[in-house]
């Protein structure tokens, strides 16, 4: 069996690594309320998400790549941040070990390891979940939950039973035949993911993953952006994932819109839309839809990839830790 | 010949309309410091140009796409702004004249025309730049250049001299031959676009112009971001188009990457970092660079949609005007 494929089957133990984690750190560590992210690739996605996370409760977040943070940083409105959440899984990435030097704030490392990023940091959220696979899977759930458990833990909201996200987790796993299913019958060209707010990164990793592993024409946008021109490229070859939180007729009518195009759509989330393809997420949280999002996502690229004769565990031009 | 040709050609006239809209209404609007700017598609990234001038020239700017704005505000660190623009080409786009209604501030319209728009709002800035083209072309050149006299004179900078700027752009579209030539010799299957600051959401904009004329696989990300994972795709089938305004050793080793997997690279900007191809931007404040870049990647996806048999003039799928 594939490494990567065995590493995303581990969501539900990530998230009993993230609780560990944050139990770790509660006491030592409060987030203040200005919080400025960085983080490459998969890890600013992930930084995006956390934003977006600290927005919802209360805080304000911003995500930065690190490498616009180092060159670029006078186009971005950084408001005087309390705090830099730095990311990566390795905790060597040069360019987030670069970009730590720009401010002269307090900072947070949020990595796998022991690391050059969890020295360098004043405090350290490390979740253990070493990867065997190159792309980051489900470390990316695990960090997101670990963190998302110490805002709420620091912005005074009750935190997660991280047994339930765990279930979470385990239950979306299980549509595991059917995404296959889905990659075996339907034998797309193309793939757009949709996703509005919090499930906008969640796109993006998506559009990423599929890249990565698949290599592989993958789109990613805000849910109702994609009318404005990029839909242009959906036809009868296209599949559209959609990750839809709290539908509404837009949303159907959108979906409509594209079956018009001949494409086909894939609704993630609580209800079908009459959608071609379906994969039921429980009501939750509208904070933890991602951990129910991310694993079949992951589990649709790496099934695109095997299909298509790729193998996941070692993409094309790609290395596990990016350095200059 | 196309009426996209033709609309992407006006560029250098559509700076002095630019200049004509902006001198209408300096007397009468002062922007403040704290901007939200909203848009759809072009518009958006447009918005997210703007938000990198008003912050390069010591604001505080913000860009959301429409929809976001609308119903997932909650994740955004929309800061108490003192203005929203809205930017819509034919000022009757649904979703931003429903956005206009979430935040109760004054709102400055930018468009083309007297129109729903900028009837709705508290000002407008209206440049006079009809196009026969379904998709963008020059009216965002000058659509990006009035307001940023506008906030150039705001902020208490010198405005820049409009014939220096139409010059640049009339410069700028005299590579078109050479432009053509590359389509013409370079089958590409697909096509990145890097930006780094306020070229990176004129990549984006490339990104889109290339899928809405072209129906082709295009890609946009922040310079150095490509690294982490992105890169995968490009192989003997790529171009990369690198737009760079201060070029350092990174650039030209991320040339030799690509090169390395055996992609050409076309740099839009001043040096040629050993590049398969570049066109040539002279120095110019780096707030102008877009003005010179635009064109030369609208060309590109003018002349790869005739290369591919596609009408510009009327691309799959799409409205001028995006209701619901």
């Amino acid at each position: 069996m594939h490494a990567t494929l065995k590493e995303i089957r581990k969501a539900p133990e990530g998230i009993v690594k993230a609780q560990e984690a944050f139990e770790l750190i509660k006491n030592e560590v409060k987030l203040p309320k200005n919080i400025l992210y960085i983080g490459c690739g998969s890890s600013h996605f992930l930084s995006q998400l956390l934003a977006m996370a600290t927005n919802a409760l209360g805080g304000k977040g911003f995500a930065l790549p690190c490498s616009e943070l180092m060159y670029s940083k006078e186009y971005y409105a950084i408001d005087s941040p309390e705090l830099l959440v730095a990311i990566s899984r390795s905790g060597e990435t040069t360019e987030v070990l670069k970009a730590m030097d720009v401010l002269n704030i307090k900072k947070l490392g949020l990595t796998a390891y022991e690391s050059s990023l969890s020295k360098k940091a004043d405090y350290a959220l490390i979740v253990n979940t070493p990867e065997d696979s190159v792309v980051m899977t489900h470390s990316f759930v695990a960090f997101y939950f670990a963190y998302l458990q110490l805002l709420r833990e620091s912005y005074g909201h009750p935190t997660f039973n991280p047994e339930e996200v765990s279930e979470l987790a385990r239950g979306v796993l299980e549509k595991e035949e059917y995404i296959k299913d889905i990659v075996d019958e339907f034998d797309f060209s193309n793939v757009i993911f949709l996703g509005s707010g919090i499930l906008y990164p969640v796109a993006l990793e998506a559009m990423l993953k599929m890249k990565e592993m698949a290599i592989f024409w993958s789109e990613a946008y805000q849910m109702f952006e994609v009318r404005h021109g990029f839909k242009s490229i959906a036809d009868e070859n296209s599949l559209v994932v959609m990750l839809v939180n709290d539908p509404f007729d837009w949303h159907e009518k959108l979906v409509k819109e594209f079956q018009g195009q001949e494409a086909k759509v894939l609704v993630v989330g609580k209800e079908s839309l009459n959608a071609n393809y379906h994969v039921e997420v429980p009501q939750v949280d509208s904070l933890l839809v991602p951990v129910a999002a991310l694993p079949v996502i992951q589990l649709l690229a790496y099934y695109k990839a095997v299909k298509r004769g790729m193998n996941p565990d070692n993409p094309r031009f790609l290395d596990k830790v990016v350095r200059w």
